[in-house]
């Protein structure tokens, strides 16, 4: 292994520990409530923190998860991992280090918040696109406030510019194509960014990229959550929030690739799982009234906009 | 295609219209609450009836569907479907009809039970293992009583022995590794009857075992749900259930070829996740105390047992 890729597992241990301090921090200051922490190791390498606060006063359930772990992978595991284009029998060694947050407001007005960046390293990392880094932020409302997404897209953005100004655009597109449940036709919500496999630029300068994004994640999202966790709200507003959880469950469970693998790889399934909302509510053919505010969440979901 | 065939596919399709409206009559006379009807389409040919009961008195969610469907397949569809080993360009043909109920009570005392029987044909159905019948029924309680899933089971284990004494032993044993989740190392619930690609005997003789089977459904199901929908409960023993909802969406989602499948080759969503429970809950490594009757079911869980 280079000197250049120690580093950069060094940066990203470092980076995904004092971004998960961070984050809980500024959660808990919010909430009132404290983050519950689980400490584990996995039986193969390496370990994590799992931290999570849930039945909280403003968060219904918030996870925040750090893991550092490496190992053999089975080949078919390595396979579904990617990265694995050029590699050989004898590149089944792997290191993954990442931050995985969820966020679950109580307020249906408030935003739920995803965010997750992860280094990734098969075999020695010395061959082309052995080494990659992953991850993205994106927002999930129940209810539009405009202003509250391009808030949020903003501070994405401008967390990407710093790094290449091709970032932003390409990995919004990206989120849009990502977060999208074909079976309903609709985004999960009204995105942010997604990348993958990415390695084209030098692993220090991406290392830099993803300390920017997570830094980007407590002012792009607890400003919507401050606006918006205190608003009134009707049963019937409660309802359609749990309407949009189940999405959300459905998302996750069906299509999303980490959930997916760590399911199907024997990942710690109580640290995966902590991403599914406390409650969710599925009703037959549930449909908004034509023209409310439901309904106009609908739209946008269906033809995502842009916000920046 | 052969007459006896044709007579099985005419069969197949009055017995499960006849199911569902006897199923459904049965649960409306429990609940009070009447089924919502919606008859759909399919563009390739055939369509369904979807009966959905919600937010009743007894009953959270019942849904009852029958559909029968035939046309052309997508090639990657018709080998997911299976029966595909001996068929060629020329079988993708296809032809299902089938009945698939899920019913979600409300008191958490009262079982969740899903039933599902399906006839299937590819191409002409002349070759061997071109057609064939799928289905099973299975309970899945919050609690542990045993007289309920004896009954559940001994009125399945007599529509099996009618047909064959092979049948029961081996879907019931098919029934607990098919509803199983391997990242709770958990079956979905306690059993019943599964059977999938079943073409061992005359297809007239199948027909005669799905009836049977069908024909077991209200009595082995109904009263278990007298017994229990007016026990009292606490709000922790409403919890558990929900957390155990959690587990069936997991499962649903995650696992069951024929949701999947649905999803995957667009099926009609809603009547696909009519099988959803209105509500579920997802806690944090919720486990129950050592000796509780919750532990107990679990344990069952974990390992299933023999109830006839």
């Amino acid at each position: 292994m280079t000197d250049e890729l120690k580093a950069v597992r060094s940066g990203m241990e470092t980076m995904v520990r004092q971004a998960q301090v961070n984050i809980c921090s500024a959660l808990e200051a919010l909430d009132g409530g404290r983050f519950h922490e689980d400490r584990w190791e996995r039986p193969g390498g390496g370990g994590g923190i799992s931290r999570i606060l849930q039945d909280g006063r403003v968060f219904e359930k918030a996870g925040v998860n750090v893991s550092v772990v490496h190992g053999e992978l089975p080949e078919q595991a390595a396979r579904a991992m990617g990265g694995g284009k050029a590699l050989g029998r004898d590149d089944l060694d792997f290191y993954a280090a990442g931050i995985s947050l969820v966020i679950h407001p109580r307020n249906p007005m408030a935003p739920t918040a995803h965010a997750n960046y992860r280094f990734f390293q098969r075999g020695a990392g010395k061959k082309n696109g052995s080494w990659w880094f992953g991850g993205g932020s994106d927002l999930t409302p129940a209810y539009l406030f405009e202003e509250d997404n391009v808030h949020f897209h903003r501070e994405l953005r401008a967390a990407c510019d710093e790094t290449d100004l091709s970032y932003y655009p390409r990995f919004k597109t990206w989120c849009d194509q990502y977060f999208y449940l074909p079976h309903r036709g609709e985004c999960r919500g009204v995105g942010g960014i997604f990348f993958d496999d990415l390695h084209d630029r030098p692993a220090a300068d991406l290392l830099r990229f993803a300390e920017r994004c997570a830094a980007a994640f407590v002012p792009s999202f607890i400003p919507l959550v401050e606006r918006r966790m205190d608003m009134a709200f009707t049963p019937d507003q409660k309802r359609w929030q749990q309407l949009r959880r189940g999405r959300y469950v459905e998302f996750n469970l069906v299509y999303d690739r980490g959930t997916l693998f760590g399911l199907k790889t024997s990942g710690r399934t109580e640290s995966i799982l902590m991403s599914l909302p406390l409650t969710a509510r599925w009703e037959y053919d549930a449909q908004p009234d034509a023209g409310s505010e439901e309904a106009k969440l609908l739209a946008v979901l269906r033809e995502p906009r842009e916000w920046v």
